[in-house]
């Protein structure tokens, strides 16, 4: 079964949620999804040929600077979350990731929108990731 | 020095930076903003007379639904951080909350909007909040 | 290659330390380890057929009561880390789990000792698991 | 009413368990007593002079590299909860934390013992701090 609003050509992981992640609710704790969404980013940048260790290593950092996200439904202990990521749009320092975390019965219980920044580690001033990188998202876009 | 930019009429709580907030960039990870805006509203919950673990109490449960953070300057080990609260807006069983995080030099670090839902714990069902609770709310919007 | 100090027998998981694990040392946090002892026992405890959400809704919990750790060697963000993990003893409402974690070059970083007690969720009080767990454990305990 | 058996000369401070501190046993997750063990040791020593951050400025880092933790009783959401912490023991590169937490009924629910080693950042070495620190926490344990 294919959930109709499921975002298209998506980057999927799956992660169980674990006891930690639960407050006293019974759910996961709503700050967690930023965290598994976190994750997910640098799973798909893994997938696209870029590890984000590397990234550091030139110097360069992708912190986030906004995030939105909507809580449609709880996410439980123990459950498999299945997250699509997908690079929405890519624009000078910035780049917009788009999330959709989908519980075990198919459910959209989650959704984000998560811009990070390339920012030089030494300055902290915005800047342009290396042609490489550059190179490999716009292609990613334009699919 | 007074912000020109702060919230008006905020309610007022201050947080030291922990070590385990940190991550290896340096900064506090973004995903603790939501911890301390948690720890914020209820703050501000116990102020009005309305502390959280008695609406827990009477099986009412207040999970956020929504929340759009904008991140616009790292905060930093040690750092006391002041964090503004505000209700924005009070209506059926959504409350939304508008916050402000200013650092030690009085800059504005991170604003948010959290929306929270009062809902019934046993049915999962949004639900009205005790009139107590209502009529506590509505006279903080009015003023 | 086999780490020689390896403990014999063990449950092994693997996770990935991910990016909010870290802390400004560019370590892991030391507190996120116990962590993923806690998810590694339970995957012990699923893989032996006794999913721990059963034992929760038999009105069962299993806090930790003791922990001793060694921090020998940091983990880093973006490693796979194994983690083995054993019952060494079991003996009225307690269990005693052993633990390693090996990083990508095979040494171990950290090792463990972590007690549980079972604890009735209703009274607060230590009581005896169900007979079919018992006889699970006492089966594993004896091989 | 004091507890016969807190520490003596021990350094105080208190923490209100958060909600995300909690898990869904309804307790504080027991990984959080090594967060806040953490914070009250670099409240100790901001108390004698010696902040923490000011070490790291030096190249210095302090990790954990042994962690005995005794859980006694649960902590609770809001609950306040008093830390008395004392240096054990100074020698070569490690100094020993004695902890306990203490509740709101002066109940003891916690008790820990926490070395650090000195760690020269770049080499990721033992090595032994400054001067000035040395004398300071001789002094302390003299005392």
């Amino acid at each position: 079964m294919k959930n109709e609003n499921q975002i298209v050509n998506s980057f999927q992981t799956v992660y169980r949620i674990s006891y930690s992640d639960t407050d006293q609710m019974g759910f996961m704790h709503h700050s967690n999804y930023l965290k598994y969404y976190e994750t997910a980013r640098w799973e798909l940048f893994r997938s696209i040929g870029i590890p984000y260790p590397e990234i550091e290593n030139e110097g360069i950092i992708l912190p986030v600077i906004n995030a939105s996200v909507k809580f449609i439904k709880p996410a439980y202990y123990d459950q498999e979350i299945m997250i699509n990521t997908r690079i929405k749009s890519f624009k000078g320092a910035r780049i917009v990731f788009e999330y959709q975390a989908i519980n075990e019965t198919k459910e959209i219980i989650n959704e984000a929108q998560i811009t990070v920044a390339c920012v030089k580690k030494s300055t902290g001033k915005a800047c342009f990731p290396a042609k490489r990188i550059l190179d490999t998202l716009k292609e990613l876009i334009d699919k």
